[in-house]
């Protein structure tokens, strides 16, 4: 037991609430945080689809005064928060609110701490370099899957550059992750999937990871016996509330668990796929998940037995090596199952992108928490098996 | 599934830190909360038994300002916190740590809130009545049972009028939790057993209540499965240092989980056998359990399936029903096996103060959460069963 010989440390900087229309409560929320003039951060398809609208009605009804902005795109660029961040200024902004995926929830983070600090939020890139603490910011989700509602990571692209930074901190964390399963029902199955497995993924590799701990674990364990439970059923039955439910708090539990612990070689892997080839984050992370835990299973064979299990695999009687190799299996069959793309190759991804792409993924901070150390011909043996 | 009609809410206020010789880490975190002059409040028996010197010595060798309070006695009295608070003053405090079991912690909490706050505490009785914020807090347990390092709750006797407060608030939250399984090698077996049974009614008693919700269901399981595995061994190889880990740590995260949900009957049932008959909190916890299980388990027969399960019963193929009812045979033999005395009797109780003991329990907050509403001839038939 290695933890023996280590202290860990765990904090939730974030306050949750979760619930059936819990959009309901935002007025009283606002208040509380003292907010008189908010500025909400959203993306085109989210307004579009009326999900803005079951946010905003609340507001206008109690009479507090706000200002939208709808244009965030995917993988939000640092030109976007910099016009964001001016328009909140103008409006004297003081409490962000955030709805919509990762994008969205990630520009309105990013906003938050601009409003009080100097130059572009890519040059505060890593962990804590922001200075000033920004202002409140109550993050909304519309899919399941990104938990940017609860973690202290912004992304932002230089897309001029082709780079893309991870941002962190505690000014990053939300005041609030007011999360409400009922803005979930109209999105669509094949981003009910790939957001599913996005979920899946955090839990899954904060779970068998080497900076994973006690508390972590057990978010990660119901996380992923939630997603067992109802990933399939939101997929295809799109209204089901339960489904939703479960898939919403999944992905808020999953980001509780890997907020202090990182990731591993698929998340690694996924920024490059993202960035040059455009691969939806879940999307990727889902295809690359089987060939990850293969490589990776012989690093912690308990733990792999132990997802196989929670993924309704029967371990009876099996060799340990056995059943923690048929988590490798489950997983393929819920892929499978929920209409995930077969391989990279429906992205333009060729054998001839594999040094590209391995060598940009070696980059991750997410390669040494892994459960396997890998070489960089592993990484593209990983990509490989997946195109 | 009630939890599609209300929204829950989860916050975690105190940040935790936690590893066998955190406690060298001190003087960091000290510096990290801008503490240059340390109020520790702690008890008699934790400063003899040299506990204490393993926490101040650190603070010592970085040459930090502190003073000691060693006087809280069991179930701390308001004069006592008067007491220490102006001393606290006197002394210039800006930081105050608890060192000990819940008396302590809960002392030090009390204290922290008071340098800025007037009066006595236990006017402030009840959830967020404190006007004022206190100093920062650092709870240090030497107990795996109380989780008063990560709750919002103090408790403070007025003995001269026999009563018991609960007094809550964001204010009473530590700052930071710092968990060194460590310093409890040297708790002697009968305490280690009461106060693990204290931790595992936290944890059973929030997973099963009403108010539950799956935040702190996932930090429950965890709790009861780490004292399913490890609070035997606790108690009969006090220097398991693996076993103390796992009680510590399945303390806290109890803690953790029982937060935002309060607790049941065997708490509400604590209070009058804490004040008039001197049960410690642990025992009457411990003694009560299987009782109240009894009682309960009718009112969520999955659950309780689930905990019979946690604790090693064998349910395959069994009705529901019993493999629910199983779990109280669990608890009953997890008591018998770590020393619980057998009976309320052996403090003093008997059947007349059946009617005194029932009407003071049900007074408790903690009633009404409970997964079967009690009449007062329920209550009095639970204590009678534990006499
Ligand atoms: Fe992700
Ligand atoms: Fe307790």
């Amino acid at each position: 037991m290695n933890l023996l010989s280590r202290v860990f440390t765990y904090e939730l900087p974030t306050e949750i609430a979760f619930g059936v229309h819990a959009v309901n409560e935002l007025p009283k929320w606002i208040d509380s945080l003292k907010g008189s003039k908010v500025f909400i951060v959203s993306d085109p398809g989210v307004a579009q689809a009326g999900i803005l609208d079951k946010v905003t009605s609340p507001l206008a009804e109690a009479h507090i005064t706000f200002h939208t902005f709808t244009e965030v795109e995917r993988e939000p660029d640092v030109k976007t928060i910099e016009i964001a961040t001016a328009e909140a200024k103008a409006f004297g902004a003081d409490l962000v609110i955030g709805v919509g995926g990762g994008s969205a929830q990630d520009a309105a983070k990013a906003v938050a701490v601009m409003v009080n600090n100097e130059g572009k939020i890519t040059q505060y890139a890593g962990l804590n370099h922001i200075p000033n603490p920004g202002l409140p910011i109550i993050c909304i989700p519309t899919t399941a899957g990104t938990g940017s509602e609860v973690t202290i990571w912004t992304v932002i692209s230089e897309k001029d550059y082709h780079r893309k930074f991870g941002i962190g901190g505690k000014y990053l964390a939300p005041t609030l992750a007011l999360c409400d399963p009922a803005l979930t029902l109209s999105l669509p199955g094949p981003m009910t999937a790939a957001t599913g497995m996005d979920a899946l993924t955090h839990a899954l590799e904060s779970f068998v990871n080497k900076a994973t701990q006690p508390i972590s674990e057990a978010l990660s364990r119901e996380s992923m016996r939630l997603i067992a439970k109802s990933l399939r059923k939101a997929v295809v039955q799109g209204d089901n509330l339960e489904a939703r439910y479960d898939m919403l708090l999944a992905s808020t539990i999953a980001a509780m668990a890997f907020n202090p612990t990182r990731l591993g070689l698929a998340h690694a892997l996924c920024m490059p796929l993202g960035g040059k080839f455009k691969v939806p984050h879940g999307t990727a992370n889902a295809i690359l998940l089987p060939q990850v835990m293969q490589f990776n299973f012989v690093g912690n064979l308990e733990k792999f037995k132990e997802i196989a299990e929670i993924f309704g695999e029967n371990t009876a009687g099996l060799p340990l090596r056995e059943a923690a190799e048929l988590s490798v299996k489950a997983i393929k069959k819920l892929n499978q199952d929920i209409g995930i793309p077969a391989g990279l190759r429906e992205y333009g991804v060729t054998e001839e992108d594999l040094d590209y792409i391995a060598k940009e993924g070696m980059e991750s901070g997410n390669v040494w928490v892994n459960p396997r150390k890998p070489t960089l011909e592993d990484l593209k043996e990983i990509v490989r098996q997946s195109i």
